[in-house]
């Protein structure tokens, strides 16, 4: 298995010098590679199934990205094999009137995980450090107040038995192009385009810029970020599996012991 | 395939002349039944991306039945093909303090599908109007009150867009004996057991027949329920995938049509 430790965001990271075409993580051929996911995706959910059994911790797993960067796919995939009872997804959109009238956590700490649940955030409180940086509706200051303020929520979710995993789906501006075109040009894909997404796009550069800003702020020894590689889907896929079946091999779930009290118990 | 008519409840239903063991809905081998209902599965999921892609409507599947009956490992099973980004599910326990200070279907209406979704309730508002009448906490005008308020709030949901699919999953007091000390038996299950079980098998007739008298007045034509032989685990599978999958079919999805302002938009 290749090493995380290229990806994983400390002081000195660089997004640019991570390759969005990269696959350290892809071996084999390409069925190989299914195979792979596939027995990945399976011992997911054996892991998951214990967590459930075990009823004391979560997990949490963070998506980000640009458009089209792949955070439904992962979804998809790398949750092939697990039911639906174990994992949960939530969607965070533009925010709502409700949720503008609160703090910008508040909506995400309404849906962290429940113990033995994996929730996958599909976008999170971390578009409220990259949309109004980009936009200019906060200043600097803000920004870092909003990194310390995430840190301390995270480290909040952690200290009470949430296991969080962040990814950043790394693609580049030539990648997004090719599927936003293929967005357009194939009639059963259309209704995923949306205007908006180019508007988005022509500010890539300030995007990578707030990433790269936000991802070192908040990559915390409790909570780190991983950047994945995400040109390729198979391998995003991949990693990002084999960076959950690690933390959750290392969280050495297991049932809790039998109860002494119904050995030997017959059932009327 | 078999037909659902016999499954269906209407007015002259009688719960106890349907055979928990029977298996009409199984065809062929072992290997066979996995492969169809692997098949099912694969078509479940290609049916929930359009019901997304349509974007207009959402599906409510209700699952019942007594402790140890399947509604887990019907979920499991029925969605293993599904991405948790379309399939939510929600368990009801007991009501806690703050959904007992409101109606009983308040937790309900709070947690139902929104468009494009499949959304699960293992248990749900039924328990209202089984659990109170076996204790008697409630008589029976108040049960009447109550199927009659629940074949309301279905005929809304049924009205704004949501196709509710209910089934009743049904074994007997034998399999239900086996299924718990299988449960007390094995380390690794233990923790699904609770001494609560043993204290609702108790009552077993009398859930019976609250199940036959609740089927009877809430089997409408909008909101139809349909009792499901389930002491075979495969069976129980099969038919309710297959019920889902035809009711899907009924629905008709399609993506929205092309947008003409889109035709030949190149991406820069």
């Amino acid at each position: 298995m290749a090493s995380f430790k290229k990806y994983r965001v400390g002081g000195k990271f660089r997004l640019s010098h991570i390759d969005p075409d990269d696959t350290p993580f892809c071996e084999g051929d390409e069925n190989a590679q299914r195979t792979e996911l596939d027995a990945l995706a399976v011992e997911l959910d054996e892991l998951q199934d214990l967590l459930n059994a075990e009823g004391k911790r979560k997990l949490l797993l963070v998506l980000q990205g640009m458009d089209t960067s792949g955070k439904d796919g992962t979804v998809r995939w790398v949750f092939s094999r697990t039911s639906p009872l174990g994992v949960r997804v939530t969607a965070f959109k533009a925010p709502t009137v409700d949720e503008r009238a609160r703090d910008y956590l508040w909506r995400c700490h309404a849906v962290v995980p429940r113990t033995g649940e994996i929730m996958v955030w599909n976008r999170s409180h971390y578009e409220d450090v990259l949309v109004p940086v980009v936009e200019g509706w906060i200043d600097k200051a803000e920004a870092k107040r909003r990194y310390a303020q995430i840190n301390d929520f995270e480290r909040l979710l952690t200290e009470t038995g949430t296991v969080v995993v962040k990814c950043m789906l790394h693609i580049d501006k030539d990648e997004q192009r090719e599927r936003l075109q293929a967005r357009i040009d194939t009639p059963g894909k259309q209704w995923k385009f949306s205007m908006d997404d180019l508007e988005v796009r022509t500010k890539w550069s300030a995007y990578q810029q707030a990433y790269q800003n936000a991802l070192v702020a908040t990559s915390t020894d409790h909570a780190p970020w991983h950047v994945v590689p995400a040109n390729s889907k198979r391998h995003r896929n991949v990693m990002i599996a084999q960076l959950l079946v690690k933390t959750m091999r290392q969280m050495k779930l297991k049932p809790p012991p039998p109860d002494p009290a119904l050995k030997g118990m017959i059932v009327k």
